[in-house]
């Protein structure tokens, strides 16, 4: 099951690619995708509480599910 | 004492401020600066095998030292 959260402060390639590795690194094996227009990250494989910890760790902002 | 570090794949401020956070999260009170042009991080307060770790869980690619 996935879930979608709006994370703040993602601007570019590399900001997706930071806040994927930062849950891989958490929760190795979980599934994201990132839509950096939507300031929207659909995760598969990690509970909020994990993502919340990978994002606030790579400084960006978690705004909770959208 | 700071050390400079050859760091790829940032390219925007949310880069920057993401391999800080990332650092920083690994070693509170590191002081760090980030060069985007020159793909140059300086650190204070932490040494080498702590900034690699951090920055390759960030996502970006660590190169050693300068």
């Amino acid at each position: 099951m996935s879930a979608t959260y709006r994370v703040t402060g993602m601007s570019c390639g590399g900001c997706s690619k930071s806040v994927t590795s930062a849950i891989q690194e958490i929760t190795p094996g979980a599934k994201v995708e990132v839509n950096l227009e939507a300031k929207a990250v659909t995760v598969e494989g990690a509970d909020e509480a994990q993502v919340r910890q990978a994002v606030d760790a790579a400084g960006f902002g978690f705004e909770g599910r959208v």
